[in-house]
């Protein structure tokens, strides 16, 4: 009988994170990648480690999460896509699997990756998105945001948009979208941010965020956002965003 | 120091009911009524039986529910409001509160009522929505259910839409609207029922929903849905579709 076949697949997976400590496997806390390496050893008796574009915080959510591993199985990938989901809670769910080259890895072959920020400005808050979204209550100025979103377009260093502890080689990084609107909605309370940028720093999008919602409810004005960036010091910006307003939308390969 | 006064209140509640074994009390079972209860005491002191429009089962939801009960209180209704939702748990929120005349009763007052019931048709279950939706396997057609909706509305025995056991004098009800529409999303497979009549009987809406989707799955022609009316029979209608996926919109008062 011939070696059971060993490949690399790379997979596109949501998750609602809201029951999880975070996509990163802990012993004894129930994590993303923790459920979907048991999926994956029920569905194929293959003992692997799952990598993710990136780790999501406890309470982020992901649209468009990418992940791959190495895996020893004779399923298609067709089947291989069902016999997971089949095997994974319904708040994880894989939207396409894929076999693809061994020299694919999912945080180093990406080229950049896409955030939704979701916030609820004034009103009662909403009892269905209260895990999908953070609750200001004041309305927001969305033009002003949206003018001082301008100023982080572009390459720059992001030091104060950046949680310190995590290791990287450089703190600049090019943000190639940052777009604040307002989500027509049956309330029309909700208040959508998406940023798009080569790569980001911890907490990123959630000190942005966090900044830029100083500039909605006017405690800062529009200039000051661009004050933040210059000064390269994380306590020159505002607060870290709560994580259940975030959603990894997509992440970008070549 | 004169007597606190005693007054009658009507407020509108939206709930996710994921997390409650329905609306009505029950000792030893957390319940949205007995939260609402527990809510006025912390605020008011005052001990009360709150009255809804209708009782929900458990994970039924609502958008709109009206309830009503007997206070006694010094608040204005306005700080009222504001301390009960203090009182309350995140997934039930008040979104208004008056004085009502002591006649107001939120049951035999109703002229009506509006519900919506949310299924996803095909595609990968969607993470965010299990618990405010019905996730059914085949693209459903909507304009036969739609053409198949239309011999429910107006004047009907609906006992063939109906779970026995709830105490009525007549299955007589008036259909006002029935409407079937697939809702434009980002991947399109949410299909939304509105149904609005004078008064519904025990799981007739979900009854009707678990019906017209038989037909929406091509297991049933259109015309059957006539036919199940006409039987007055439990027995001759499809199943009965899940709480998850109904939610309570308006109560119509004169």
């Amino acid at each position: 009988m011939p070696e059971v076949p060993m490949r690399t697949i790379k997979f596109s997976v949501a998750y609602d994170g809201s029951a999880y400590s975070g996509w990163q496997y802990q012993p004894d806390r129930v994590t993303i990648q923790g459920e979907i390496e048991t999926a994956i050893h029920s569905a194929t008796r293959s003992v692997t480690r799952v990598t993710a574009s990136g780790r999501t915080d406890a309470g982020v959510h992901a649209i468009g999460q990418v992940a791959s591993c190495r895996i020893q199985s004779r399923l298609a990938d067709r089947d291989l896509h069902r016999a997971l989901n089949a095997n994974l809670p319904f708040d994880i769910r894989i939207h396409s699997l894929d076999t693809v080259d061994d020299d694919f890895h999912a945080i180093r072959s990406a080229t950049g990756k896409r955030y939704r920020y979701v916030v609820q400005d004034g009103g009662i808050r909403d009892v269905f998105s209260r895990k999908y979204c953070w609750y200001v209550p004041q309305r927001l100025d969305i033009e002003g945001m949206a003018t001082a979103a301008k100023q982080l377009m572009g390459k720059h260093d992001f030091s104060s948009f950046e949680t310190s502890g995590a290791p990287r080689k450089s703190a600049i990084r090019v943000v190639r979208h940052l777009d604040v609107s307002r989500k027509s909605s049956v309330n029309g309370q909700q208040v959508v941010f998406e940023v798009e940028a080569d790569g980001f720093l911890y907490n990123m999008v959630r000190i942005i965020v966090g900044t830029l919602v100083q500039v909605g409810c006017h405690k800062k004005n529009v200039t000051w956002v661009g004050d933040v960036l210059a000064a390269k010091d994380r306590r020159a910006a505002g607060t870290t965003a709560p994580a259940q307003g975030l959603f990894l939308l997509r992440v970008f390969y070549n």
